[in-house]
């Protein structure tokens, strides 16, 4: 009698993108899953004889891995759209921060996470890394959504810290990377500093070090203006990355946000330091804060991964349209098309993500014995008609409306586009609520 | 007795956007269509009594003018990803044109026309400016699908024009308008030259004095790339838009298409000829073409349309999505986040594609004695959530998937996302059917 895998979910049919090393693409694949954990992929005539408890019918779909969005404010839907059209420095000191400091408090936070995340899993995301104020609160959302999360406990300098605050700093990371790390499969808890210039060298270092000594990942946005680059330049003497490389914070498990302004010499460093790189270009685009040498990056081997940043500044979270517009703006900043082809864009957006985030061996890629994060396209509607090249159509011309399934850590968290882990009504009605007395200026 | 207006349909409830000279917007609005033509929008207080022999309800909806794509080849949807990342003049000279010698036909234009008309209904176009060989068909398509068109009869010169080959223009030309011109009030005919590098000075004059005689539309392709530039600059001894206006080609009801390479000099002879552009962003990012100086040209008063360009060098017909692309690359590209607001992207898909196509008496705008072209977007989505600024919201959040309802020329194309004019399926049977012999090179 032949063996009989034992088998939670079978993705059967449509094609397979592995985006495994060798971009194996499988017709008329067959997935197996288990225990959250890939057990094969393969073509439908090789596959395992199985008796699925759940089987998912993927004909006419393309079958991929959950997208890695590896730089986001989650909570910051509920300011979706409350200022617009502004200088990044405006937007930030006169409508974020004072909506932020008036508005901030735990329900806004779990809220506007759980919204997020909604709005993630409904346009492909399996993986999100995140940063914001009561940062615990925000992975609780993606706990209680099913979504795999990278949750950065934030740290920013309003005064210049002393010794007593330090060791608040530092108490406060502990704690939370203690609370989060070895309990909770589906988080990652790391550290993540606002800034170079919001930042104490002191705050810098300390954080970087707990980080490095619980091994997760450190993170920071830098270079996201040119105005930044001189501010630091004219504090401490040295371009950014020369200074972060200089107080020791750069290095594996770190990966810096946005990198709008590197000189040569600075991309180097990161390179040559491990140091990866989160790219936001629909907020840059927004925000007119600049256009990150990402093709320049990827040619040193620096580890790149796609993040579309907060819902204020972009203004949603859908992945698939951040993988169309980064491929098309490197190409037009470039003047050449051949910069970034959609396999390239495609690989940003799940392996990339995945080494960003130092969660290469779990993610990124279907392949068995990695965690059970895939997505289903349906790829059966007019503006995806004809099909010619499924790398080509889904970054140019597939949107997060035709993500059909979501599955993550091998549990359907969306099958024929309903959520099955949120309440996607009650979820709005509770934003809107908040976006009332944000509106009323309570 | 009170009047009761005879209405074929009102749309009521939901947040009005006019598009008008003085942008109103109007909450809880009612729209009274009758005869294609919009008698009345105003909020339902203000509403006369009707009986609508269809009702439309609006709630938690913007209801706003249908939008304008004011360049686009809509039978390439039959070759939309068939060859992507490639250089401009590789990805025409080695793949286009070759695919096109070898699979045009009048069944392929009309199919594939029908299947892009599909696509741009479902993602909220309700006036297109097609451009392709065969225009007859694809008008055609236009015309059983109930979508208005500008159909611009193409000409190429492949060989220098003699006097005979210019009698056969001329002919054909004249013929096309006389076809379409009083029969058919959902389509414009118009005539459009490939490119002052493809045409002949002779052929460019002639075409252009035909279309002014008849008060058809006249456009072409310009300065696409900057190579082109130098083609016309090294053959005429001018730089493009210099050689157009020295052979009597600029004026009103004339557009030119792309514009990614104007000096100011060429800006200000557009302005002061009246001619208008269409701009075609996603596009020529594509092809890393380049960016059109379009906050430039509106400072001038230049009338400025959007267009998604065709379905193989975009690679959708999503205005939504191409209206997002906009306002993000002109701030990036003039690092000035305040240079084009969503309010401004707006009218320019709207408004101003009206004005670029000489058809601003009639559509663009949500006013009565208007043509009835609006549609009507579902707000109740969780990437839609929280709502501050519906211009915001539209601009930066939605996408084509969001548009519900459609109505052209008073008439339902599209309800609850259902085409009602066509069989989707059998559209996309067909277009399948011929990239089959496109993919075997039958």
């Amino acid at each position: 009698m032949n063996h009989i895998e034992k088998i939670d979910i079978l993705i059967t049919g449509g094609t397979l993108l592995t985006l495994s090393d060798g971009m194996d693409m499988i017709d008329d694949a067959a997935v197996g899953i288990s225990g959250g954990t890939i057990r094969f992929a393969c073509t439908r005539a090789e596959a395992p004889a199985s008796n699925p408890v759940e089987t998912i019918d993927a004909a006419g779909c393309a079958v991929m891995p959950g997208l890695v969005n590896t730089h986001t404010h989650l909570p910051m839907t509920c300011f979706r759209g409350l200022a617009d059209d502004l200088p990044l420095m405006e937007w930030l000191h006169d409508h974020m921060f004072p909506a932020e400091a008036k508005h901030l408090n735990r329900e806004m936070i779990y809220r506007g996470a759980l919204l997020g995340v909604a709005e993630m899993i409904r346009s492909g995301t399996t993986t999100c890394c995140d940063s914001y104020f009561y940062e615990s609160h925000v992975a609780q959302a993606a706990v209680d959504a099913g979504v795999r999360i990278v949750a950065g406990r934030g740290f920013i300098d309003f005064t210049p810290p002393d010794a007593a605050e330090l060791g608040k700093k530092a108490a406060a990371a502990e704690k939370f990377i203690t609370k989060w790390n070895p309990l909770y499969p589906m988080v990652t808890p790391s550290l993540f500093c606002h800034s170079p210039y919001t930042c104490a060298t002191e705050t810098l270092q300390l954080v970087k070090r707990i980080a490095g000594e619980a091994g997760v990942p450190f993170m920071m946005h830098l270079s996201e203006t040119k105005e930044e680059g001189e501010i630091v330049r004219s504090r401490y003497g040295l371009k950014p990355v020369r200074y972060l490389d200089a107080i020791g914070v750069l290095g594996g498990k770190t990966a810096m946000v946005h990198c709008n302004w590197l000189d040569e010499d600075e991309m180097d460093l990161l390179a040559s330091s491990g140091t990866g790189v989160c790219h936001c270009p629909e907020s840059s685009m927004k925000l007119a804060a600049g256009i990150a040498p990402i093709p320049k990056l990827l040619d040193r081997g620096v580890p790149v991964g796609l993040g579309t940043d907060g819902c204020a500044s972009n203004n949603d979270l859908d992945m698939l349209l951040e993988l169309d517009t980064m491929a098309k703006l490197h190409k037009v900043s470039t003047m050449n098309p051949t910069v970034m082809d959609a396999a390239a864009a495609l690989q940003i957006a799940t392996t990339g993500g995945a080494r960003v985030l130092g969660l290469q061996r779990l993610i990124g890629s279907v392949e068995p014995g990695k965690c059970a994060d895939l997505i289903v396209l349906d790829m059966k509607k007019a503006h995806l008609t004809p099909l010619y090249h499924l790398y080509s159509q889904i970054v140019y011309a597939c949107r997060g409306s035709d993500v059909r399934d979501a599955i993550i850590d091998g549990k359907v968290v969306m099958r024929n586009r309903r959520l099955l882990t949120l309440d996607v009504q009650k979820v709005m009605d509770d934003v809107r609520e908040i976006a009332d007395r944000v509106r009323r200026k309570d």
